[in-house]
């Protein structure tokens, strides 16, 4: 039978952990699946990757038992319902402004009567046993807000029928909500940008539906943990391999007193 | 003109630092090339890779500036010689064992008169400029001595005419000369394997030749060039995703208190 | 010239077999258009495929003679206009429920003054002599009826200028009109169902456009010929193949005396 | 520190050459890039490939220096945004017909507070240093006007703030504003469509913004330039192959005697 | 711990059913893998496939428990040793004539001691815990037979210390022994050649190794496991799908009365 | 029936011009196929692609009616056979020095008892209607000439049995023969050169075989025919592009008067 392992492991009260990839290689991913993550997240929005990649890359996390889930470009049905019939169990929509946009993105999860989902699992129904009668239950529509709008209708928003989640992505609400006064970046400390992180946190508890986070280091995500978050990303991929070449080579430098000057593209990598 | 940086930095008596690549993605090619490297080499023979993933990875990293060579999967000349035409500027030959297969991978890797490579470097000409002219002088030919014959002909070998270096993989040297009594992996700290390994520095220094190693850690690799090696590879694009992303999420569990195992599979990959 | 086969097969007022690919492989795409059908369709919809698998697949079949189309995966231009270039010589459009969307979607089907396609066939002018000149007359607009709104708005819709015919999924039409009292499947037997789909026949007979079905078996393929359908798919590679080798498994494991528990993911597969 | 040398050149006072590719392989992209132009756009519409040609061909670009630039399929924000965090430095936007639409398409284009792009440069970060801060100011924005309301609208289309220039299909904007009485084709010679086309250079010198031309030779492409053109493009890759080919063929055909029918597809190449 | 599942099979005296893939697509690999058989091979020597196609494929295959093993193309010690890495727990080599082409073959496929297998077993350590102290015992080495001169060598090769089985295809047996006599194809009915058949089974008896035999049919597998074979191909997945879609046209025709010619390439599928 | 065009040619007494396909694009192989040569051979050596490659360039070329051909990288049973398989109806291959080197070669393209390729033509037998019986009478077995000893045993290989014919190609025929007096290249003028191209021809003749020859132009071509020549290949899709494109450039900043450096990396595509 079909079941969604984050609605499990949300079921008995605990926090998820999530893992993030941009770079669109089934290689990666089979390495990211293996390293304990509850959940792994395929980027489609700001991945290095599309349709052509998502396909093998959820293929080859099948079977490490993770929840595979993808963030889409933008809410159109297209891709949604595509990466869903590949397999995708959670769906990450990116500028959710209003409780009509959120409808919208929910009814393109769910199929009929619950929504406008369009039936051929055709990758799904392989892998899952008794996808067709379980998708409308198990699949994640989590929706993200990062604009002014968006968080003027928070709360509308948040109690959109169907809708599982919040997705906050910082550098986004940074961006979408302060007018250009602070750079984009994960682990904000600015009070004003964790008031408005905790005030998601607080409209899905009211609505009872799950927040979630994407963080850049595990000592931020454990405070969002604390603050009431259920799920949160922690860094990714690109930006984990990034860092930990960069930080090998400049011990190498270091070490060998080369003159060498060491890459560190790490701060550039989303 | 075309010139191969390793050369010119071994031209000033300064050791290098070699990346590697094992997944088989551009974009991972690009972001390694980024990080500070010398050079980077792409594994054809134990990577998740071959020729189809071999010429992107070289395009990707052509604009960083650092020397992309390759790894081949055996002593054969179709695949030399592709790789050479696809732009890699120096080769990894496995499993020389004597100095007639030294001779042998030599002969691939030159033009005539002085080897029998085949003519029709066509991308290497258009990322090159200059490259028929300068080929045969600039590629590296680096051949690995993994067994017990090897490491017997080391002299010989080590005196291949056109032969540019001798590349150590210790997991296999451990494997194919200590007859199943010690476990492959990099890092050798046994007496027998640190001194054979200092041979081959030797044998290096005694025929005019670069000694390289592959590497597991920063710390390691600046003993190496201690002991006279001229070029040493650090771990992987592979092994630095695996450890990064399992540290990260070692740390999220012991952090939120979970009792989700995390995973550790960096001890298995390669 | 550039020639339609499907239209001329219905100018001789006979019904035509249409092939269905979910699989994104060149392979399977040539395997299936030497089989005999009259058309075969590539599902960008529901299978396990995107644009970059359409075009070596279309390319692939060009040689057999067969008429390619695409299912899109929603009515957007973008990929509608991107199908046609590569070289479909037809476009089945999913989820029109109006009149006014059935415009939309032929407009983007045709160059101006007929619509607002934008001319560019890089693909279809190498395969096809004289496309430019012979598209707007040959390529073919199917929309497809889905939903309660849709069936209503039939009649309308069928009347669209420029709409060549109406392409019915049984398992959508059903999810989206019995409001969850029916499960999704092909070949209803339920006689509200087979009136509707004859309705389908009746208004398609009315505004002189063709009917097209898509079917499970043979059998019932050929009752919706007897209907008045125009063409019908019977199933489709995934599932063929699939229903195939479990029929093997299952002889061979019932012929050995095996205890084995042949797999039998056909009824999964879309 | 990212620039755009486009506007570098823009600057000097000097016109730009574009090339084109339709081919989706990075190898012409690395050849095409090789060639002395000053931009080269992958045309994601009507070129044979789609966003997994599109990232290997930006990063085979990137060595050579050249902007690169892509034109998408539609006023979408998924496939335009991709393009960015792919790398391209430039979009151009087919079909804008009013200024609503062009505000629209510049708001994709650029980060709060001056437009809505999510923030997420994957691979643009890597390859080019500084992109975070600079991008805003150094992407370009090209809108084409293609059918009779878009040049009833070019006043208010060229005046959109953050549009930085038009971009001019000739074969688009002859079918869309001829009501199907001259074919498309490029380099037209008719009166009012030359009247047209410098319309479109004048609606843009008087807005302060760039004029476009998608030209078939370059002798047709320097009148544009007298005309005030600040960037032509020139053929593309797939006309220039066919034609060099098929002139290659007829030269044999006519020096050997042979009566094979050489082939002339070029006329069909857009 | 890693096990080779059909090493179990075979432990508990049962026969085993192989699939048999030459398709080069992830996604045939996850339905066939899902269809019931112990094992699936991938072509990599007459499928339509090669490594850039069965890494993909492994990873998709892994979630299901088939043991997956491969056909490489010769007794080439580069792709048997990636096949190995890239997880293919069993490796099919063709034309072994002598006992020392097969003691070369036995040797590409052990870790030294016991072969001159190169160690980094890349993904297969991540796929299979414990993989590297298990690889050694786990995988298959089965060499096929297919001339007169292996014939004559039969008792030798079988004899191979290391070898695991022999695999016999009936068509290169048949053209590789009968000197034109005789077409290619499986499921022998002469006399002679079942003779040539069981005295594969003998000797592989006699040698405590394993017989395998490529059949078309399972009725023809079934009569082969009553003569001791341990292992029985059973078509595979291009003639399933050729005579699956073929047989559906075929059927369709004579209902609806058509004149279409069907299709019937099922013939000249290998 | 399976018919070989370029015999049929040759049998009527007229030379063949043949397409080179260097770039590993089936658009660019299908826009080639389009444009008039008799035969198109994918370069498998020298060229940017592999069999990954190959296999959809051999689909996109079959409805064109030319005879598709592959070089491989060398005599590599392996390739060679995996070649024939994917619709290969001849084979160049390289650097055949001897008698018994042309035999071997010879014996991989023809099935026993005639010689050992493997049975099992996986899309050949799609494609071409009676394949597996007309395979080795139409198949074209070409061996290239290459090295002083390939000189001195002209003869000996001209008369292997089955061998069709011989392929020069003149830059590295000038680099195996002239000891470094020579840069390589193509259309030869020295009269040392000329002779031993000529002196194939002669060879050819008393053998009854065919002559090759791969040429820059049409103009030198066609001399070679008048030589004697049968087939003539006539420069590339790689350098047909960099040349058009460089020369479009070259016009374009001439006309404008513009200071920008063209490209001109034609020189250095082979």
């Amino acid at each position: 039978m079909f079941r969604n392992k984050l609605r499990q492991i949300w079921a008995e009260g605990k926090p998820a952990l999530n893992g993030w990839l941009s770079i669109g290689s089934p290689f990666t991913a089979e390495i990211m699946a293996a390293q304990g993550y509850d959940s792994v997240s395929i980027d489609i929005q700001h991945g290095a990757l599309d349709y052509g990649s998502l396909l093998p890359m959820l293929q080859a996390m099948r079977a490490s038992g993770v929840t595979p889930m993808a963030r889409v470009p933008w809410r159109e049905p297209g891709i949604i319902m595509k990466a869903l019939d590949a397999g995708a169990q959670g769906i990450i929509c990116p500028m959710i402004n209003s409780a009509e946009e959120a409808a919208e993105f929910v009814s393109y999860m769910r199929y009929p009567p619950h929504g406008q989902r369009s039936f051929g699992p055709t990758r799904a129904a392989i892998a899952y046993g008794g996808y067709g009668v379980q998708a409308n239950d198990e699949v994640l529509a989590l929706a993200m807000i990062e604009t002014a709008q968006g968080v003027a209708n928070l709360d509308a928003i948040s109690a959109t029928p169907g809708l599982d989640g919040i997705y906050v992505g910082p550098a986004d609400l940074t961006l979408g909500t302060q007018n250009g006064r602070l750079p984009p970046a994960f682990d904000r400390e600015e009070p004003e940008m964790i008031d408005l992180i905790k005030q998601v946190v607080d409209a899905c508890k009211r609505n009872e539906i799950r927040a979630c986070l994407h963080c850049g280091t595990p000592a931020y995500a454990a405070r969002a943990i604390g603050w009431g978050f259920d799920l949160t990303t922690v860094s990714g991929d690109s930006r984990l391999l990034a860092a930990a070449a960069s930080a090998s080579v400049r011990e190498w430098r270091d070490l060998t007193g080369g003159d060498g000057v060491s890459g560190d593209s790490t701060k550039g990598v989303y």
